[in-house]
């Protein structure tokens, strides 16, 4: 059992945005594949929890970026468990490029919920002392901000229907396109010049396939975006971006 | 040099739809993937051609589908260029599950364009002796149909617009965002019950970021499932797939 693990990606052409450089979403992939391995090295894998009715979900997440590499390069992405509570785990991860420079340093919290009522559940219930699985030894990344915003009028607003390419093995709206639909309220032309240095998003509540969304985007400084999805009118997600509009 | 190449994908979280299968157009991710390194070897890759201000557009695929396989499985991408014309390039793919077993074989058409004029230029005069490139020793894969449409009133319709999340190197609509567009219009619950034999892609215009599009729909037959994409009412993208609406 391995309390740290490692996996590796080469970055694909599609991992990659227009600039040719990793996108920040599907570096939300990697992690993401990263931690189900990890999981099922300790027994505690979405597999497991589906014979129980259960599964894992993502409640939030913090990322600090430094340098998203180009098509072709190898990352690494290490991960372990930095800490628990009752209801919640914490996770973080590091990835670095080939070279040895740092990419990211990511932390996510985690829920167990039951299948049918979509309400969270003891991890000491599901799983035997699940506190032994923590890495404490570990010098651990930040944990995600609680956000709430009050948005002014005039906010940019972009509508979007749940389509089947958005849904993941839960059926319901696959964590990293939310992401990926709140960083396309900044637009391609933000990633021509423009770097995210940091993030913070905010899982409130699941969005089903074909349901209808609202992203609310408005910029509070020059430096910080904030976006929010809502259905019929109320959170479902948030993002805060901390930018640099001129990446060198 | 190598006339055929292969490379290995392991199918993460995210290459899977929500029944935990390989998704169709993530295994075309890996087909484009896996050309563009085989060009690399042929040093005939987009990176060369940019130097040129030239790059490598798809303009059609035929996919014949066997068994997709799940979540964690290693696929073998094999790939030769098996036809050229004056300006066009032909590449087949074959792609085998660990276990030996027949995932899909694929046909792609490819040409060069001036990335100024996005007008096409002879193979020969961007690369010298082009055709000895050309596996002609090899079963080739069935090319693509070339498809025309004339749809009945009361088609589906949905519209679309081109964001920062869709849009490749070439910073236009993904090949594969096409065809995941497409398979949005069959649904979620086509997915659950319902399987693709086999489909033939008609890349007819590039799509620009931030243009609408609106994507029609018509089951010519209970087998056969028709899409067009149209910019300003004109086609840009032409789909059908073979289908059978029971998996088993």
């Amino acid at each position: 059992m391995l309390n740290v693990f490692e996996n590796k990606y080469k970055i694909t052409y599609n991992d990659s945005d227009f600039t040719g450089r990793l996108s920040i979403a599907k570096l939300g992939n990697f992690i993401l594949d990263t931690a189900g391995l990890h999981a099922a090295e300790l027994g505690i894998s979405m597999r497991v929890l589906a014979e129980k009715k259960m599964t894992w979900v993502i409640s939030g997440l913090h990322f600090a970026f430094f340098d998203l590499p180009e098509t072709g390069t190898v990352v690494s992405v290490e991960t372990e468990i930095t800490g628990c509570t009752k209801i919640t785990c914490k996770r973080d991860f590091h990835i670095v490029s080939e070279g040895g420079r740092r990419v990211a340093d990511i932390s996510s919290e985690w829920l167990v919920i039951n299948a049918l009522t979509r309400r969270p559940v003891f991890l000491d219930e599901v799983f035997k002392d699940f506190s032994s699985l923590v890495n404490s030894n570990c010098g651990s990344v930040e944990k995600y901000k609680h956000l709430r915003f009050l948005f002014q009028d005039g906010a940019e607003v972009l509508k979007y229907r749940v389509m089947y390419s958005d849904i993941d093995i839960n059926a319901h709206l696959y964590s990293m396109r939310y992401l990926e639909i709140a960083l396309n309220m900044l637009g391609a032309g933000f990633f021509k010049t423009g770097k995210i240095l940091s993030a913070d998003l905010n899982f409130v509540s699941e969005v089903l396939y074909n349901q209808e969304v609202e992203m609310y985007y408005e910029k509070s400084s020059p430096q910080v975006c904030r976006m929010e999805m809502r259905r019929d009118g109320k959170p479902v997600f948030r993002a805060e971006f901390q930018i640099c509009s001129d990446k060198n």
